[in-house]
């Protein structure tokens, strides 16, 4: 899938929502505890429930991974039931994978070959060989982490001011030190075009968008930190959206669990309802609708 | 295990030597593909084979990860193979993970609970709340990247010398730009004590080890890249090596895939143990033993 397949999938449901399956199996409601599989059931039925309001799904590979081969096998399924319910809809192995070359490479295997997933999460501090060999897939999508949501983004991605502000003292325009976000996003734009390569924008920092934007025009961005970690979906879309849309924003926790009793997938439909209802006003308004 | 037992067990075996199980499938040997689990046998035969030689086993998750549920299993199977036949081993989950706070937590609890490892590689990028929930556990490693022995390294781990150069031209020297190793060196010491933390640093970049030592002179480190990467151990030892040693380095492939033959276990032996020998001098000129 390219920049504007996905678009075209973003103009047919009205919608640029990502729902996260980070299926936690204490979160996940009682009465389906007793089942073989009650991650791979709960997955299905919000699948099912959310479908229609949702251009991509992302499972946290770490929900899975942390219960073993048993945790492996309910992340199989899934994804094998998104790919053959819905082939057009876009799916995110959220891993935060990067390594060595070769390493890399198994990786790509196993989410790009075993599993087959549109896209995946790489961390960039390893730098261009610990990316690339995700980039030789055909029609598969690096998504490299710049600038997230939490508050750990601060230690390294965004820069002390105090230097920045002692070059500019000195008239040192030229030399400005970029943050590292910033040399993130411009640095790989050399290692992949824009139909393979997107980038994580935490909507805890709407501010940063038109920082973003001017570097990466036209990159699709991954937005998590809608909900549960207080992102202002507005404010994004003020700054982020592009002519082709350019955004998938996630909503995890504040969908999967909107409730925790039987009707769960109910509660997570009209959670997910709203917010392409809220999407679709931000993209009429924009008139990419 | 603490800092302080780590160097006991490098004064016992006279070695500070750690085998990379690397375990690719496509390279294990032939006669070996017919059993029920080849990849847990091949371990389970370097392991037996290198025991007297090595302090550490690494396994490299992206080689069992890319063979899905089955290929967790041969993972869960050798870590609890190495700790029911050595617990005084030092076991390294090489996964370089790294997620927000409730993500990294149930990435903690794959590798330190589920499998009960005593480190885990992780990826810095996303800062201090990505980190701490695995240095939540008592005993536990945290293995910091900090200096990677590939060739992206120098996409953003290293600074590009015009900024520096820019700036002692003006005389700045107090604000010179760290480049983000050192940032991660030194911001990540205040996280967690060296009792928990240690960092990754390539052995193919040796002429930086004494300003990672100038940073961290206690702590241990992590050396992935002699052999088939092309690190010298004398210069890594020469450079890097303190009081209680405070190195373990690694090899993988130069070792477990010395040959791919029914002699692969003996070959692998001695492969560990010229390393071995190596090491012993290097301690005894260093009088660590």
């Amino acid at each position: 899938m390219n920049r504007l397949e996905l678009f075209e999938q973003i103009q047919k449901k009205k919608s640029f929502l990502c729902v996260g399956l980070d299926s936690d199996i204490n979160k996940i409601p009682k009465h389906l505890m007793g089942l073989e599989d009650p991650v791979f059931e709960f997955n299905k039925q919000i699948i099912d429930a959310t479908l229609k309001y949702t251009i991509a799904y992302k499972p946290n590979i770490a929900f899975y991974e942390s219960r073993g081969a048993k945790g492996w096998i309910s992340l199989e399924k899934t994804i094998n039931y998104i790919n053959d319910k819905a082939p057009e809809v876009f799916t995110i192995a959220d891993a935060k994978r990067g390594d060595i070359g070769n390493t890399s490479k198994m990786y790509a295997q196993a989410f790009f070959e075993n599993m087959d997933f549109d896209a995946i999460t790489v961390a960039p501090y390893m730098g261009i060989d610990s990316v690339s060999p995700f980039l030789e897939y055909k029609n598969k999508w690096v998504i490299l982490l710049a600038l997230t949501s939490n508050k750990g983004a601060s230690d390294f991605q965004i820069p002390r001011r105090d230097i920045n502000e002692a070059l500019y003292r000195f008239g040192i325009r030229a030399t400005r030190s970029r943050a590292l976000y910033e040399k993130v996003l411009s640095n790989s734009q050399a290692w992949g075009d824009n139909n393979q390569m997107m980038y994580v924008i935490g909507a805890t920092k709407a501010e940063y968008f038109t920082r973003v934007r001017s570097i990466a025009p036209k990159h699709f961005l991954l937005v998590p930190g809608i909900g549960a970690q207080g992102g202002s979906l507005q404010e994004v879309a003020e700054y982020g959206i592009n002519n082709k849309c350019g955004l998938i924003v996630n909503s995890s926790r504040g969908i999967i669990f909107a409730s925790n009793g039987e009707d769960f997938a109910e509660k997570a439909s009209e959670k997910a309802h709203d917010i392409q209802m809220e999407m679709e006003v931000i993209l009429r308004k924009k008139s990419l609708i």
